[in-house]
């Protein structure tokens, strides 16, 4: 499948292989698709990624999409404010909030350190999360990032970063008396968080262990 | 997964789901890999379904998607007007012309009849297919259609509707001494053009066979 009989097809076609997983006669085939369709639903298609560009938000505290600048997770006074669930991104805390697990917040880092993909702890949310931390009133930091090598840096990194925090700040962390928490490792190694069953999640929750570094 | 954090999120999720074939959990995947990338980028990428439906031409001799109201293969002289290929859609055409088996020019239906998807002859190109016969000059008429039920309707139907003006319409077509032929079937029964190698599609247009209505 190479020459396309018009510039316009071929365009949309490599706009849709774009997308990950999406391979050239599968996008050739969704464009065709889209193209039966009538003018003001592909203008609704096209404009529902143009308008979640540009007005997307980002929750100040936790850094989750949003619509507000405060979360509805981040703003409830039914959430245990003193624990934060760290996750890498999204999806993961909608798995979570789906386990009905869970009543803490959360700290979306945005990805987890990589060295091969040139990921560092300056491209996600880690110092940020130290920050919050500082401030005071956390009891339990919750580690469920992906059981992956990646994920077990990240884990490692913010535990250091954390210990850092409480030696040059002992006056903070001396009446909360932090805990650091990884979430049981029910999760298959190698496994993204997204993809993991329901119960054994909630399971990974509720039977939560000590971070030893 | 159905609490979504956000509404727009939500939306976006919404419309890459009604492609086909994409579930909401890939659809999700793929909204939150356009929301990685640059503005730019998801300007372009919106951008080009809506310029493909806005400015999108169909050739007015084949009805195949072009930038120009006659297509490339209609207007080329090196092409043999004389023998019309007769496909369901733009994938069959670029499928068959990369087989380089063939050197005729093409009619796209843009379907099948299929009652069942309440898809009738008027639906499809057959009335132009018909009256771009009258016209005379045509040899022969190669059915290429998937060798499906709804294929085999809709070859049978163009057959009839063929016969029948060739009968109202002696005078064209005495000269002419149309041929109707099928692709042969050495496409696998119950396949796709689309999904088919290029050996064997070429093979079918070579030893393509008279149609015995």
């Amino acid at each position: 499948m190479s020459d396309y009989p018009s510039i316009l097809l071929e365009q949309a076609v490599n706009q849709m292989a774009s997308l990950p997983g999406v391979g050239r006669r599968t996008a050739l085939r969704l464009v065709l698709h889209l193209l039966r369709q009538s003018d003001p639903e592909v203008e609704t298609f096209a404009n529902a990624f143009l308008r979640l560009k540009k007005e997307v938000v980002y929750c100040k505290e936790c850094h989750n999409i949003s619509d507000t600048e405060i979360c509805p997770i981040c703003s409830s006074a039914r959430r245990d404010h003193s624990t934060i669930c760290v996750v890498e991104n999204v999806q993961d805390v909608m798995s979570i909030e789906n386990t009905g697990q869970y009543n803490g917040v959360y700290h979306v880092l945005g990805g987890v350190i990589s060295p091969m993909e040139g990921i560092g702890p300056k491209d996600i949310e880690i110092d940020s999360l130290v920050e919050r931390v500082a401030k005071g009133g956390i009891d339990e930091i919750i580690l469920a990032l992906p059981t992956t090598m990646e994920g077990d840096t990240t884990n490692f990194y913010i535990y250091r970063r954390l210990q850092n925090a409480q030696s040059s700040n002992p006056q903070i962390f001396e009446s909360s008396n932090l805990k650091i928490t990884q979430i049981a490792r029910g999760v298959a190694v190698g496994n993204q968080l997204e993809y993991t069953d329901e119960i054994t999640l909630g399971r990974s929750i509720v039977n939560r262990t000590d971070f030893n570094g």
